[in-house]
């Protein structure tokens, strides 16, 4: 271990005395090698992001009264601004740099300083700035955007409303144009349509985008509804903090976590604004009324106007890898110096070495793996369609699929991660010095905003439908898995799947080695393609079916949907942390990295096994040996837990965990010191067993 | 449903309007009869700590500052005594009742106002008062009782140090006896013997139990270790509330919740305490250092000490179902009020109605009706024990097995729940005001302290592989299910698992119905069996390896033998919940239950599904239509949930949640309404999509 332990210390700011490793181990990790691999195509944006987070000012002060919090996470913002490249994402003569991917990855790394700020952050820039560029036109930029990138207007980005949240398209908020003073007039027709739970509304925003329902009736002709647009919406006397005449609202209080964000609600009563206030870039009204947009089908318009804000997700699915990262940090730490009853040696065992504990916390950090390397090549996907390299319908299409795909997965592992850590810190994971329940607290809703995540695997699962739709349709020649980011790698056409169903007890499959790449991926791949096809089958009939009778059979059908959609997430997630490995240069580092590699795999096979079983993938016998494959792994890769986590490149400042300070080791040696010194002076008090 | 509805508006504290339900059902629950089912063998010790739990001055305030909330648990604490009844488990002639189970029905129940006040109530009566109770003597009770009972001394139980929580006997805390002074000297020799996570030790108490190696040498002889002992040991001046001299400690600060409790730690130099503070019940120190005890091994007396507080982890898996019921109470009431996306009808779907959302929270309300069912059987047992009328070492065992059995059940329960509950509310959920978020803060703890759970779990199969070690032994007469409190129903000897292993496919069973009880039980019954006697061939060459490789064969069994307590704890409630079934009088209430028992035995062996596969209980034919069967209990359970939240007797006062107030419901009605005056004013504009 020393070679490793050397190179650690040379790069990682984590320069803890070492710990015992309970058994020895050939391959070594290069520690600054795989750190570099993990910081990816960011690497310097993102070292100087976590400079910024390693700073006490931008951290959180666990305990702070909401109030502290809110006023102490502005005052960040704007020292963000003020002092930090925190503008990358904004156009470059407005002072930004047009770098979409670039923000994003230092955004994400904000969440080791305080969650609260990222989100803030994400407020400020990603959703009422960005709706700001990405759906007006070069006067909202001219006008709104220096004060936002500034944050001299904190604002809101009021889509949510108190009955409509994932179905954005049913807002009751309306916008209403009155060609008579060319203004339109935003009103709140019912406390259901109250925005509510938008970040800045609670106390510091001065201005929102508000969403509403567009209505104009130019001359003579009918009132239309052309659906949902952004307004740009004043809402607070900036000196006074009161709200402007007509717009009403309220705090909503305290949260579960992220009380450094203000959220609120807000309403209008017929407020005023100008004909120019619409972010007019997809949909535009004269001053007569006339309604124009270079999308004809309102439908379409709509979802091209919402994957404008795709960026939300993509960078919850990095700050979820993230916060999965610090948590593992604290725990493997904790656990490789922790020591709980008596082993057979002369010491108490390290909880590590525990096979449960090993259960408990390796597959998890193998997930975290795959999660770093995927949300690596979606922020390369997003960086394509933003910066307009790859900027195609089909490329932004595949981009909201593949965020609909990781965002829920990165954040539910995120929450499974942490909590987890906590409880294998015991008491201790409970205190809030030691990180792990803040760090849930705050995550929990990144699991619902932004996209709730049941209502994106649904997404993904219809899309996963279409896509085999078409396979079908066009003969074989698509590929329901185009949209994985998948270029090296074998591509499936989904219609094998009708074939493949009839497979059952392939015998080179079934004896082929769990281990095997080829095999990993045949079973994770035709997983999915089995259930998509499975799923199809099973909703065939609703073409033909009455509306409510059609509605009844898809609903019977959800839950598998949604699996089908978590099947393909962990497919893409498989198929990218495959990558990594053989991206990985050092042989010992790659070694390393297969064993987690494999972990994941087949803790995934594992997981779904009965299914395996049922659909004839997998014998009894060899899915009898999945779980001791995962055993033998977990001894494996044991040695290098601490590598591993050490490689995430955090350091003290980050982690700021008392349990994963080293201290722990410390005091056990203060007490074996203790016990050692009694015995050899002879203090010891004989134990009553020993006597009688 | 009017029946229905009538029956629980005029028993239940929820008279808010009535939901549409998706599909009308025969049966119909009988609530009230419910209710009172559930409310079990202390009904109106029940009721009556609910109408405590349901007054604001019980109740918790989300937000308020650590310091304000921990006096006003204090405060609450101190008004228990005064106006309520809740020193019952104490002795009559000090004023209690000498109820043992009632008292700790009463306990749990506090859980519905505030955590915090639960756990502070069992550290000063469940633990100090306790540890007086059951470890001390006649003298304890006279001297120290009294003040422990009315609150006028504040005691932390100091047992856990920061080095040693679940290996308590380990503990480095001394307390060597002086024969010259007659005291015993209570020290903390190194950092990691501090105490800590002590409840009442960062602020309130003034003295406190404290657990430490009794040491001690009658003339002339050798220092002997007696073991761990407890200690009544002053530690604050009550009037300065400063520590008294020798005793040192530090405030644990902020936890994730139950931050009522004023937790911390303490350390002792050399402190000296009268011989007679030692609570001399299972071990005494004559006053010229001569140690006796009624129990001669050190390791049964350790243990026989430590069983005596049982009844943490007995209030626990209690209180922890409670705060289920609460979660979906919240949950499902939200989930049928709660609308999004539009329907085949005029109306959007209520959420209740998406599959996905009956699978998300109908196998938790299974699952907790399942918990709610065991805990009586487990208040039953302890009460039988308490109460000295089941007093045997066997019973005492068995109680012990049970509570390890299903204290970590229901609160891992509790967490799922929980949790669940809160995402199903979106963002409402995230939302202190309702409920869900503290909840789940504050019922974390629960899951690794009082024994954590998987350590607890440990136990339980270490005793299942002792009784089915004695079941080998004696051919069979034996039974690994004895403490299942498993009366009405067949035992299955364990020794036959070796049979039903090679018993592969048997026909009978596998074209069984999975929906027959019979089936379900032998399902579950024999996976236990299988597992632990797989596991005791797999560790059976231990006993002969050297003790490092033995210690290594059992460590690489860990996570099976885990997994054989967790489906040990499964069928026990099982067991429980069919009991519960059978003894529902009213036929509507039963089949619903017998509905609820079948989704919770199915979602079991869904879960466990790859091993019925794999050892052949389950052909793969059988194995695909348990989802469907589960599938069809969802949609018949579905329009009874209501119902069956409302069975748990829980008013509004106790849910406090405005999203399960019906202002949910209100508000959409209230939205409708305005869109239909809309329409019949002809206000109503053209969506764009039908002008075009």
């Amino acid at each position: 271990m020393t070679a490793t332990t050397d190179a650690r210390q040379g790069t990682t700011r984590t320069p803890a005395p070492r710990v015992a490793l309970s058994s020895t181990a050939d391959p070594r990790v290069d520690v600054a090698a795989l750190t570099e691999q993990l910081l990816g195509q960011y690497a310097e944006l993102r070292r100087g992001a976590r400079a910024v987070a390693g700073e006490p000012d931008f951290q959180k002060i666990e305990g702070l009264p909401m109030p502290e919090q809110r006023e102490r996470v502005l005052h960040q913002l704007r020292e963000l601004v003020a002092h930090h490249d925190v503008l990358r994402a904004f156009p470059s003569r407005l002072g930004g740099a047009d770098d979409h991917g670039g923000s994003l990855a230092r955004f994400e790394e904000l969440v080791a300083g305080d969650p609260s700020l990222q989100i803030k952050a994400g407020v400020q820039w990603g959703l009422f700035a960005s709706a700001i560029l990405h759906l007006g036109t070069a006067f909202h930029h001219d006008t709104f955007l220096p004060d936002a990138m500034s944050v001299a207007v904190p604002g809101a980005f009021a889509m949510t409303e108190a009955g409509h949240g994932s179905d954005v398209a049913a807002i009751g908020t309306t916008a209403e144009y009155d060609p008579a003073t060319q203004e339109f007039v935003i009103h709140t027709p019912f406390r259901a349509a109250w925005k509510d739970y938008l970040g800045n509304a609670g106390l510091h925003g001065t201005a929102a985008v508000v969403f509403a329902q567009l209505v104009t009736a130019p001359a003579g002709a009918q009132r239309v509804n052309h659906g949902v647009h952004a307004f740009y919406v004043p809402i607070r006397d900036a000196a006074t903090g009161e709200f402007l005449p007509g717009v009403g609202g309220e705090d909503d209080g305290l949260k579960g976590g992220l009380n450094g964000i203000d959220n609120g609600r807000l309403h209008f009563d017929h407020v005023r604004v100008p004909r120019t206030h619409l972010l007019n870039r997809y949909g535009d009204v004269a001053p007569d009324g006339t309604y124009s947009s270079s999308i004809a089908s309102p439908g379409r318009r709509f979802f091209t106007m919402l994957g404008t804000l795709v960026q939300g997700r993509v960078s919850l699915d990095g700050a979820a890898a993230n916060a999965s990262k610090l948590a593992l940090g604290i725990a493997v730490r904790y656990g490789n110096e922790r020591r709980q009853f008596a082993g057979a040696g002369p010491d108490e065992v390290v909880l590590l070495d525990y096979q449960r504990h090993q259960r408990r916390l390796l597959p998890l950090l193998a997930e975290t793996y795959a999660t770093t390397f995927a949300h690596e090549e979606l922020l390369a996907a997003f960086d394509e369609v933003f910066s307009g390299r790859g900027e195609t319908p089909e490329g932004r299409e595949d981009l909201e699929t593949l965020a609909a795909t990781l965002k829920p997965t990165s954040t539910w592992l995120a929450m499974r991660t942490i909590q987890e850590c906590r409880e294998a810190c015991g008491g201790a994971g409970y205190l809030a010095e030691n990180r792990l329940v803040g760090l849930h607290q705050d995550l929990d809703v990144y699991v619902t905003f932004e996209g709730d995540n049941t209502v994106l695997y649904q997404l993904v699962g219809k899309r996963l439908l279409t896509d085999y739709a078409k396979a079908l349709r066009s003969g074989g020649a698509g590929d329901v898995a185009r949209y994985v980011a998948d270029k090296a790698v074998h591509r499936t056409p989904l219609v094998r799947a009708a074939q493949t169903l009839a497979d059952v007890g392939d015998a080179r499959r079934s004896a082929g080695q769990l281990r095997d790449e080829d095999t990993q991926r045949e079973l994770l791949t035709e997983r999915v393609e089995v259930m998509v096809a499975d799923l199809a089958a099973a909703l065939r009939p609703a073409a033909k079916l009455p509306p409510a009778e059609a509605a009844s059979l898809v609903n019977s059908h959800q839950h598998e949907l949604i699996e089908a959609a978590r099947a393909h997430a962990e497919r893409v997630q498989w198929e990218a942390l495959t990558r990594g490995v053989h991206a990985a240069t050092d042989p010992g580092t790659q070694q390393v990295l297969t064993w987690l590699r494999d972990l994941f795999g087949l803790t995934l096979v594992e997981r779904h096994l009965a299914w395996y079983l049922v659909n004839g993938r997998l014998s009894a016998g060899r899915a009898r040996t999945v779980s001791s494959y995962i055993d033998r792994l977990l001894v494996r890769l044991r040695p290098h837990a601490q590598d591993l986590v050490d490689a995430f490149g955090y350091g003290p400042e980050h982690l700021r965990a008392p349990i994963a300070s080293g201290q722990e080791a410390q005091r056990q040696d203060e007490a074996r010191a203790y016990y050692r010194a009694e015995r050899a002076a002879g203090r010891e008090a004989v134990p009553e067993k020993h006597v009688r």
